[in-house]
């Protein structure tokens, strides 16, 4: 039997440690290609690369026995240069994104780079996965994780995703000991809280960094920030397909449109 | 009785003609204040900055009447600063953004930068809508959308939207007496094919620029993509919250978890 074709990106860059470590685990699963950012792309939301060219690089030596390509691009320019490029005519399996090195909860899940290459893969038709751990850090330890990863992707290669779909996994940063299991949930109802901290440069002109909290008035049930608090890994079904239906009518009622 | 607060955003930069545009419908409605890229941003998706500080400058002699702002950051990035920073304490009744050069019916809408400005307005709580022209061009005519935008916006400034929603509308290139009207749509499912053409520079190695035309297989009614075709000018509500609820027990049945 063939080994099924995994493609793997993130946004942390093909330098961090989460990559290497998904690799890792998606290498005991099947043929694993890479193709990441050669730099980090943290909140780089759903972008993808118009103004200028992308450029790829092949990586030696990123893992025995896996093919690894940085590319300049954003993840889904990665996910997308991957597919029509890399793997042309190849039957892509499964696309798993991350380690991501942070949480990518809640309304996370909009800014991502991490899930932006998830989707993009479920946009083109592949099953897909992003997986972040709640911690950041260049260093923090992914292996309490890495037995729920292993299942998660093997339960997707097995059965495959509905149509438009994507799993975004949240994983606690706890002891495998403090992990009660895994929960299907729906994305929490919450946003950043922005605040913009106001420096002068060395010749006296004004610039902003940008800094915020995640401000968590959901107080509904089957949220992914409460499955995370109560020590689960929490994994949200996403889709591309943004329309609210249940506002059509609500437009209708207004005599908007037909 | 106060005229309502109008904060305009785009992704095509401050420079554009559809923002100057937007900005002279909206002066009739409200107070209007611009904060816009200042430089193009299409394309970015729903990204913000995270690795830099953003350089915000005022922009004299942009409309009378009109405050603007231009800003390194992403659209994104724009309407928080506009909210956190500029406006700061003042409650926003309305969030446009566009005209954008081009359409982001369909899938498009994943990758714009136009409408992530929107979203973010509508993850803030703030009424929302996101203007695009079918065309693209740095100086395309927008008059035929002008009566139509205007009544787009105050419908939505008397009325609101429900929590959670933005507006993304797309206007066809069309004459005035072409425009059919406005319907209310679902976001075609439908997805960009693309290609990479390899170059090389003058020193021998490669680059890759991306190119992708829109395949539109969806054959179910009431698409933006039909609306458009038909000459009418296509509303498709778009909310943030991902969750694919349907997925939730499909998931629950292959025992991935609680």
């Amino acid at each position: 039997m063939q080994k099924p074709l995994i493609l793997i990106s993130n946004d942390d860059s093909i330098a961090s440690k989460g990559i290497k470590t998904l690799a890792a685990i998606m290498s005991q699963l099947g043929e694993v290609v890479v193709v990441a950012p050669d730099s980090h792309q943290s909140g780089m939301g759903h972008a993808i690369t118009l103004d200028r060219p992308l450029r790829v690089s092949e990586v030696h030596n990123f893992l025995p026995g896996v093919k690894a390509y940085q590319c300049s691009g954003t993840p889904a320019d990665c996910v997308k240069f991957g597919k029509h490029y890399v793997l042309k005519g190849r039957k892509i399996d499964l696309v798993v994104s991350g380690i991501n090195h942070g949480s990518n909860s809640s309304i996370a899940v909009i800014y991502s780079g991490t899930m932006s290459a998830a989707i993009e893969a479920a946009i083109e038709g592949i099953p897909a996965i992003g997986f972040s751990l709640c911690e950041f850090g260049a260093d923090i330890e992914f292996g309490h994780g890495e037995p729920y990863i292993k299942q998660i992707a093997q339960t997707i290669l097995d059965n495959g995703l509905p149509h438009g779909v994507a799993l975004n996994v949240n994983i606690p940063a706890k002891k495998e000991e403090a992990i009660k299991g895994i929960k299907i949930c729906r994305q929490t109802d919450a946003l950043f809280r922005e605040s913009f901290e106001e420096r002068k440069d060395p010749y006296g002109r004004a610039y902003y960094w940008m800094d915020g909290y995640l401000q968590n008035d959901d107080k509904g049930g089957n949220t992914d920030e409460d499955a995370l608090k109560e020590n689960y890994i929490a994994i949200v079904p996403v889709k591309f397909d943004l329309t609210d239906y249940k506002a059509i009518d609500v437009l209708k009622s207004l005599k908007l449109g037909e």
